[in-house]
């Protein structure tokens, strides 16, 4: 497959990520598993790629050589394996239906552009022929952004954007970079680092998910304290529609009108293809000083995280687990269950130069010892860093042995955080309590502002045979849950299928209007990722 | 007039600000006039307004009523005074056309709603009418704009928002206020400033202009490296059009799709009518700590302030004066031409906590002074914060002798700003001497990003037999210079009528199709600002 390549590894149709990093679950996790839900810990063979049934593609000989005619014949696929690699994304009810159901859905074809000029040759195609288009990047999300989506379409075929994989521009002077929008977070960090210089942006499905994703999702990563969020770095866009191409962003900052970037940034493939990026870069750092927290109790420690970020005083990192999360160790995937810190563990992380790192951290560590913090020193920080990115593989042993495991996020401010976190937790519980299986409900703070902070919850329990079911059931309460709370339906998971629901509610009628009207702009016929986003 | 009070003053019809902070030129600054410019600095004396004659107003009687019925009678105003005084912005050209022209143009009727309701109302009715709307803030745009435009309607009503001037609501835990868009920013900084809070806001225009229009035009104070943009500083936007309302964000940060606050940020009254923004704020700082430099030159100096930008350790305020600047002794209003420092003189302060100002000082200062920076101590940067507020009422001084006189703005990364400010520079210069008149041309940084910054233009010129056609003539030369350096056409200032040439250049054709396609859902009768911002 184009792009097959061990820097760009693709992840495995069924579960997250590579196969050699997928392990059965450490014996201390069954152990706790047969105590808590009753489960054996007996694991479920996964089914052969290669005897999935798919359903059949529908795009005739014809449409592949119109589009083998505008990328190259190597490049429109519409074999097996490359159709189910790009059958969706990796949400919990994803990796269920591709356990359970068939035949699978899949795009009818997945087409590999090399360039901006070839997407838009693409995306003209398809608007005049009547074929849906999904954009794919790293192929990473859990809202169903991804899906192979027909709308009113006959045919939907993946544009897999990874052959856009160069580091076209760096800008040494300004700290600039441009990327192309394939490139996956490894990629970017390797061809930055080969010249000194690094991105950041460091998101749990970093290890797989593209720069052009990135974009289009709002991403935030775990050093967003540090460098921002995705959206925050980006200075110009690049992007590719059925009407043409926009080039947004000519300065760090301007007064020129509505800012469009913010209009792209997020539009999760509905208002076009985002091809590059440039961001704002930084010297690889000097020093990075890690130092970890106890609180007493969740309420103490986001209130000294709050006091951190309003004072302008943010590490790179600053993160709290609650009391749940900090007593299954779940902070550290490789220990899960085992001796945790009393309390609510916080980690903070400290990047630049070793000047600003000792004024940082100082400033800091005075606010959070201050707040009540107990200094825990480096280790337990150390070891969050080190298995920061294992957690969507345990999702995937869980689900193997009939437990629901699922992570959903949220933002508000400072001053509701603690209300929407035990209305979230309530709705969770009450409904999947209800359908018998009372769940385990963990949160973090993972992404802090001055005026609030994300609220991240990892959810287990036992699975039900319909679980798909049991948790849409519980999704519907806490999306509701979400919305009546007024806080944000997602802080950095986009919308996609999964949230659309409640998009309404979060910018209104008027929004939702809004947002057609510049669809209807960008892309008139309508094939760009249907059935995402835009209600 | 409604709202009239101490509070809440009215500035001049024909020139800026309040009559008792007007003053004659200093002696010294006449004196260098003479030597440089050849002119006597005798001042003409300016219309008595209320003789000035005004194009009549042609809303007739029956929309009075209608209007009356929605806001009161006392809140819509077809008199003399009311109307001169919203017969547009604050820009050189605004104010040889009040010096200079009869009749002056005019809103027909200046309307007075006392909250978002009303303004819903209002535009309801003028949509249905097809009457045009201007929404007026502080009246101090520079861009024109709030030029009483009518478009393709007969009749244009200036929608001043003075009486949406309340704090609603103050989250001292999530540091937030909800401010009503009529508040200045004097009125806005006394009622946070009671609680204990500010907003640190304080552009040029601080005196007079107000939240909405903050917001409206994408604002940028002298503070924004600490407390950052407006843009920045909105949490929550609540937004009146004649399609109804949008009220926008609902967490500090959110994935759920295209941030639409950032499509009304910089809206400039063409989409809607800002009614009330919901604001970061931070507790009245403990310290504020001041510190100015000097430079061997421009180039030195911006590169020193791009180290400190770029290690994250900005000020709240950093800016560099070039070598005419610094010459001038403009940073001080009350000095001009008064002993200087040599080279380039640079500014910072620091607020917050005394820890925060330690810390942030001592990383900071260390950095200008590796980058060779001389230390200058604290009253250089304690004048300049003296007098900053006082340029634009200079202008007015020099107007009236015969000197053209005006600002214009721009941002650009760091790795092209010195050629951004020579092209600028050179354009303004053979323009301006190419029509017999030399000007001088000085510039700032005020404003810095880590990959980029600000650069403010001061222009002074001779006054030619018809000063307007000779400042359009070189803003002509600037605005393509600008474009063509891929710079931005402004910072800061916004589009209004005066940069709407340019702004296809700016979003490209597709991006004003964009723009389009959100005006024709928000205001399909095409009633808001006509003729402002979107080509």
């Amino acid at each position: 497959m184009p792009g097959e390549s061990p820097s760009r590894p693709s992840m495995v149709w069924d579960a997250w990520g590579i196969p050699s990093a997928h392990a059965p679950l450490p014996e201390k996790v069954r152990t706790l598993l047969a105590q808590v839900f009753g489960v054996s810990g007996e694991a479920v063979a996964r089914r052969d790629e290669g005897n999935v049934p798919l359903r059949a593609s529908v795009l005739g000989p014809t449409h592949v050589a119109g589009l083998s005619a505008l990328v190259g014949p190597d490049h429109v696929r519409v074999d097996h394996r490359a159709r189910l690699l790009h059958a969706g994304g990796k949400s919990t009810p994803d990796l269920l239906r591709r356990r359970d159901l068939d035949p699978q859905d899949a795009p009818d074809a997945v087409v590999y552009p090399a360039g901006h000029d070839e997407v838009l040759a693409v995306l003209a195609y398809c608007a005049e022929q009547g074929i849906a288009v999904v954009p794919f990047g790293g192929g990473t999300s859990v809202v169903g952004g991804v899906d192979p989506a027909r709308g009113r379409f006959d045919a939907v075929v993946a544009l897999d954007l990874r052959r856009l994989d160069a580091l076209t521009d760096l800008d040494p002077v300004s700290g600039a970079a441009t990327l192309g929008a394939g490139l996956t977070g490894p990629q970017a960090e390797e061809l930055l680092a080969a010249r000194g210089w690094s991105l950041g942006h460091f998101p749990q499905s970093f290890e797989f998910a593209s720069i052009g994703g990135f974009a289009a999702t709002r991403s935030s990563g775990q050093a967003s304290a540090g460098y921002g969020r995705f959206d925050d770095m980006i200075q110009r866009l690049r992007v590719a529609t059925p009407s043409g191409t926009l080039d947004l962003g000519r300065a760090p900052a301007s007064a020129a009108g509505p800012d469009l970037r913010e209009l792209f940034s997020g539009s999760e493939g509905t208002l076009g293809v985002i091809t590059a990026v440039t961001l704002r870069v930084h010297p690889v750092p000097e020093t990075i000083v890690y130092q970890a927290w106890s609180f007493p109790d969740f309420g103490a420690g986001a209130a000294a995280l709050r006091t951190v970020a309003q004072a302008g005083a943010a590490p790179t990192v600053m993160r709290l687990s609650d009391e749940a999360e900090t007593g299954l160790n779940l902070a550290r995937a490789d220990d899960i269950g085992g001796e945790s810190v009393s309390g609510c563990l916080a980690v903070t992380t400290f990047e630049g130069s070793a000047a600003h790192v000792a004024a940082r951290s100082a400033e800091a560590n005075a606010l959070l010892a201050a707040a009540g913090g107990n200094p825990l020193g480096e280790q337990p920080a150390r070891e969050w860093a080190h298995g920061r990115f294992a957690a969507p593989y345990l999702r995937d042993a869980l689900l193997d042995v009939g437990i629901l495991c699922e992570t959903l996020e949220t933002a508000t401010n400072w001053a509701h955080l603690i209300e929407v976190k035990a209305s979230v937790t309530a709705a969770l519980t009450d409904s999947l309590s209800g359908q018998g299986t009372p769940p385990l409900v963990m949160c973090h703070i993972s992404h802090t502002y001055p005026t609030g902070a994300s609220l991240y919850f990892t959810i287990v329990a036992k699975q039900l045979d319909d679980p798909i079911t049991q948790w849409r059931n519980a999704k519907q309460a806490v999306g509701d849950a979400i919305a009546a709370s007024g806080a944000t339906i997602t802080h950095h998971h986009a919308v996609g299928r999964d949230h659309r629901p409640w998009l309404t509610e979060e910018i209104g009628e008027l929004g939702v209007r809004v947002l057609r009207a510049v669809k209807q702009a960008v892309d008139p016929v309508g094939i760009l990722n249907p059935g995402k986003l835009i209600p």
